[in-house]
C-alpha cells in the first residue's frame, strides 16, 4: 500500500522522500471516501455490509524484490500473496479474496506461470481466501507480480496505524532480523551448516503473515495501533509514530533476536542489532498496546511470541533507541546503521 | 481481467492460446467463492451488503500498451483508469473506489508521477469514484500502471457474459474502429487535416467508458449478456459466445463505422471493416438483447447510439460474418484480416 510507497530496497523518485511523495499524491487525490485510505496498511471501505471491506495491493518486481533464480515460482507465488496477507493482518482483518495482475515477458514458460499460480492459490487457501480474478499483460522487461487482497473486519475492530497513545507499550510478534540475516548470508556465500538448521533457514526464507495474531488482537480490542514490519523496525516505527502523532523509545535489550541471527552477524562481521532494526522483510506485527493489556496480549499470542520492546512517548520525545548499555540515541527511519 | 488475459497487442506465452492459459489457471485456482470470477469482465463478490462488489484490474505497460512519448502523463492516467471503468460498466455496475499500483524506474520525474495521478483522479472523479490507496515499486525497466477498480451493483442487476440466449440481438454502443484508424494513421504519419476534425481525433484518442449506458441497461434489465470491446469485436464476440455457449452472426452492413474511419482506411489502403472488427481498443459495449427489448434499449441509449449488428445463434452455427454483399464467412477470433 502507499504507506510503503517506496519499499526499503527501492530508491527514491529523483531524490524525493517517501512521505513527500505520499503527501503530494494525497493532495492530488483529495479527501477520500474510504474510512482509511492512503497511508495505512490497507484501505477501509464501508459498503453497507456487516463488515467493512479492506483492500491492499503490493507488487513484486523481478531484480528489485526477487531474482528469477532466487525462488521457485511456487515460492514466489506464496511470497507475493503472503506480503499482502500481512497488510490485511495489520488491520485486524480476515483475508477473503485475491486478484492477481501479472506482467510477463513472452518467453516465460507456461509451466512457470502455472507454478506461480499454484503457490499463490496455496498461500491464499491456507487462510481460507481464494483467487477470484486477475489479468496478464505482456512486458519487455522484468516479471511483475501484483497482488490485490480484499479482506473484511467488523467495523468496531479495525486497527489503524494512527491509534497509538502516549504511554502505550510497543510490542512485536515473533523475532526480528531473520530475513535480513539470511539475505546477508546468501549475499556473502556464508556456509550456514554450523550456524542454522534447515528448518530455521526455510522459515527465514518465507513470509509468515500474522493473520491469526492480528485478528485475535483486533477481536479482543487489545491493539490501539498496528502495522506490519516490511521496511524494518526503524522505518515502520516512524510510520506508526507519524500516523499517531507521537514519539517512541525502543530498548535494544528487549528486541527478540534469534541465536542464528547473532551467529550469522558474528560470522559476517555485521551488527545483529542493525539486522533486527533496519534489515526489513520481517513481516511481523508492530503493535501499540495499553500498558494494562500487555499481559493479556502476550498470553493470547503465546504460540508465536509477543515481546514488549519499548513504549510510545509524546511527539517531543522523538524516536529514540536505548543501546546495549542503556545509552539513548535518536533513531532515524533509515535505522541504526545511519546513526 | 483474466478474460482478457493476453491483450490484443500482447503475444502468447510460449505459443499458448488465451483460453488455454485461462483454463489452466482456472484448474489451479479451483472453484471460486466469487459469484462470478475468472473469465468475466470483473469478479462479483457477495459480502452481505445491499449491493454485490465488483473488482477488476488491468495493467498498462510501457512499450506494450503505450509509449512514453505517446501520451502526456495525465492522459495516460485517464486511460489507465478508463479501461478499468469500462470493465465495471460491462457488468452493469457503478464504479466506487480505485487502487493504483505503479512500477516506476528511479529516474522518472516526480512531476510525471503527479500528473499521472492527476489524470487518474480526474477520470475517477468524473464517475464519482476516488483513489483510496495503492503502491509504488521500483523497476529497472518499463513503467507499469496497474489499476484496480472496485464497484458495486444490485445483486439482481449483474450482467454476465454468459447470459446470452439464441435469437438475442447483438448490439454495440457508439461506433467501431476509431482507435484503430487513428493508430494506423499515426503509425503511417498520415496527414489527418482533411480527413478528420481535431474533435474527432481527440475523441478517438481517448477511452470513453460506457458506465452510464451499462448501468441503464442493467437497471432496466434490458441486457442478457454484456462485455466491453477491448480486443476487437471479432475476439470479444468469441468471448461472449463461448461464455454463453452459443454462436453468432454479424452483419457487416450494420456495423456503425464513422466516415473518418472510411476516409483514413481509404487513404492508407486499409479495409475499414478490418479496423472495425479486429482493430481493438474501442471500449464500446457489446450487448445481447432480447429481440423485444431492442427498441427500448436503443431509445434509452439514444445519446451515444446503440446499433444492432447481428444476433446470437445456436452453437452449431459457429460465428459468422455477412460481408457487404451478404455472403456468409466464418469469423475467427483473430478477425477479418485472417479469413
Amino acid at each position: 500500500m502507499v504507506a510503503k510507497i517506496l519499499p526499503d530496497r527501492g530508491g527514491p523518485i529523483e531524490g524525493m522522500g517517501e512521505f513527500d511523495l505520499i503527501d503530494r499524491i494525497r493532495r492530488i487525490t483529495g479527501p477520500s471516501s474510504a474510512l482509511m485510505g492512503i497511508g495505512d496498511d490497507a484501505a477501509v471501505i464501508d459498503l453497507g455490509g456487516p463488515e467493512v471491506l479492506l483492500a491492499t495491493v503490493d507488487m513484486q518486481v523481478q531484480n528489485v524484490h526477487f531474482g528469477i533464480e532466487q525462488y521457485a515460482p511456487a515460492d514466489l507465488g506464496r511470497r507475493a500473496v503472503a506480503v499482502n496477507l500481512s497488510d490485511i493482518a495489520a488491520m485486524g482483518g480476515t483475508p477473503r479474496h485475491v486478484l492477481v495482475s501479472l506482467a510477463l515477458p513472452p518467453d516465460i514458460p507456461a509451466t512457470w506461470v502455472e507454478e506461480l499460480y499454484q503457490g499463490m492459490a496455496t498461500e491464499a487457501g491456507d487462510w481460507d481466501a481464494d483467487i477470484i480474478g486477475g489479468n496478464i499483460s505482456r512486458i519487455q522487461g522484468p516479471i511483475c507480480v501484483d497482488v490485490i487482497i480484499l479482506g473484511s473486519v467488523p467495523p468496531g475492530e479495525v486497527v489503524p496505524r494512527s491509534g497509538g497513545r502516549p504511554g502505550d507499550l510497543l510490542a512485536v510478534t515473533g523475532s526480528l532480523g531473520n530475513a535480513a540475516a539470511l539475505r546477508s548470508a546468501v549475499e556473502h556465500a556464508l556456509d550456514l551448516d554450523d550456524l542454522a538448521s534447515p528448518e530455521w533457514i526455510a522459515s527465514a526464507a518465507s513470509v509468515h503473515p500474522r493473520v491469526r495474531e492480528g485478528r485475535v488482537l483486533a477481536r479482543l480490542h487489545l491493539a490501539h495501533a498496528m502495522l506490519d514490519l516490511s521496511d524494518g523496525l526503524a522505518g515502520d516505527l516512524q510510520h506508526l509514530c507519524r500516523a499517531s502523532g507521537l514519539g517512541a523509545e525502543i530498548d535494544a535489550r528487549r528486541l527478540p533476536i534469534d541465536d542464528q541471527v547473532w551467529s550469522i552477524a558474528a560470522a559476517l562481521g555485521l551488527d545483529a542489532l542493525d539486522l533486527a532494526i533496519s534489515g526489513g522483510e520481517d513481516y511481523e506485527l508492530l503493535i501499540a498496546l495499553g500498558s494494562q493489556d500487555a499481559e493479556a496480549a502476550c498470553e493470547a499470542l503465546a504460540s508465536v511470541g509477543l515481546h514488549v520492546i519499548g513504549r510510545l512517548e509524546p511527539a517531543a520525545h522523538g524516536i529514540t533507541l536505548l543501546d546495549w548499555t542503556g545509552r539513548r540515541h535518536s533513531m532515524p527511519p533509515s535505522g541504526w546503521t545511519h546513526f
